[in-house]
């Protein structure tokens, strides 16, 4: 019988939140399991990792066969301290989630959840975000589970490519039934922000930020159009962020 | 007579950085000049936001013809606080920097500098980040100017590609003598990172993230290349992550 892949759980949402219980329960059923986490939630941290301050990292409860510990830091310190001060090797899979709302398009650009699987990534680890569209406390993660198995079977199986990690969204459907799963590009899209302004029980103007999720992408490989039709999207991601089509444009510029 | 294009400055070192201060010296040659940069230094931040938290944006005293603010948020809040609150359109250009170290190879992706200035790109801004291989406080910015001017009045003048942000590092020489500007892909490098353990006066345990680069990348196109040369290196840098070269490969998995 083989071994049991060593499988490392964190998520941005924080070491409580029910996603990542989801997802400790899934990968209970594929490896041998050690969750290290935020302590509080870090959700829209990018790829922050903390430099100007020092990190604490507890043992916490567990309520599994998994070992848990609960970090000060981003979702990326977590996978540094994991692999470096937890594990004392790098483990065969890293997954972060499941995440309380989408990072799919140009979210994956500031979302903490991906920024942990990408720090797995660019340390050599195997990776996968998972994230469901509803951003509640409460949602519903066990329509996902079967489909976190698979996705992750299959990874373990056929292995993730060299230098990329995967960004699984999965959609919210009044059925419930998933159509299937669809391998897609980045939609190109943005958020319009809208400031809330509002002024402090002191007079002190401040500022909540909110916006408009804009999609004008129509193209039909993408993972927005493959969310809205009841699929799961896997937006295969580098880390290699060089624009490599436009070096030669570039190289025509005078700069005397 | 053209207009003077309006130029939103930012960084991630504060607005008090001496980097910064390079910077709005040189870009008001150019251009119309509004800073608005981060109360504090958010070295590190990634692409982080903030959602959970409220942001707080102050008029802050100017040293020359710039309007500057000062705000309590991230390199990529203040991009979005100044085109959505406070410029009250999208400005020409926005430049972000110059920063107290290297944002060459993987370190882009922990960059606040570039953050921002990626930020704007997202906006359909055309944007550069600027940074300089001395992460001291004190670091002489002096011999940078000219090529700050030159770059950015050549980005100006031939348009930066869509939907790509320029990531600029300045080597320091101790000759001082910079031999040229290349257009480089990012090199594969990455941190191996060390925890400096120590325990506190209370008994508890704490780290400290250090770590040493690594750069195995031997390719004569890559920016860890041109600055060990002695050139500025200029990467052209993308926000769409999609791993494109892996789409194929994926297609083939089973997911059942």
């Amino acid at each position: 019988m083989s071994k049991k892949p060593l499988i490392l759980v964190t998520n941005d949402d924080g070491i409580t939140a029910p996603g990542l219980r989801a997802l400790i329960e899934v990968m209970n059923t594929i490896g041998e399991v050690v969750v290290v986490a935020p302590d509080s939630p870090q959700s829209a941290m990018g790829h922050a990792i903390t430099i100007n301050s020092t990190l604490h990292c507890e043992v916490h409860p567990t309520d599994g066969p998994q070992l848990e510990y609960s970090c000060s830091g981003t979702p990326a310190d977590c996978v540094k301290l994991a692999v470096n001060e937890i594990l004392g090797r790098k483990p065969d899979l890293c997954v972060s989630g499941i995440n309380h709302g989408s990072n799919s398009s140009i979210n994956v650009i500031y979302s903490g959840t991906m920024s942990a699987a990408v720090e797995a990534g660019i340390e050599g680890i195997p990776a996968i975000g998972f994230s469901l569209l509803d951003y509640r406390w409460g949602a519903d993660f066990e329509v996902t589970k079967p489909f976190v198995e698979k996705i992750t079977r299959s990874a373990l199986k056929n292995k993730i490519p060299k230098d990329t990690v995967l960004n699984v969204n999965i959609p919210v459907l009044k059925s419930g039934i998933i159509k299937g799963i669809k391998i897609c590009r980045q939609a190109k899209a943005y958020w319009v922000e809208e400031f809330d302004k509002r002024t402090n029980p002191m007079g002190r103007e401040y500022y909540w930020l909110t916006g408009n999720f804009i999609n004008e992408d129509r193209g039909e490989d993408t993972d927005e159009w493959a969310l809205e039709q009841g699929y799961i999207s896997i937006v295969p991601v580098q880390f290699d962020l060089t624009a490599h089509h436009t070096i030669q444009q570039l190289n025509t510029w005078d700069f005397d």
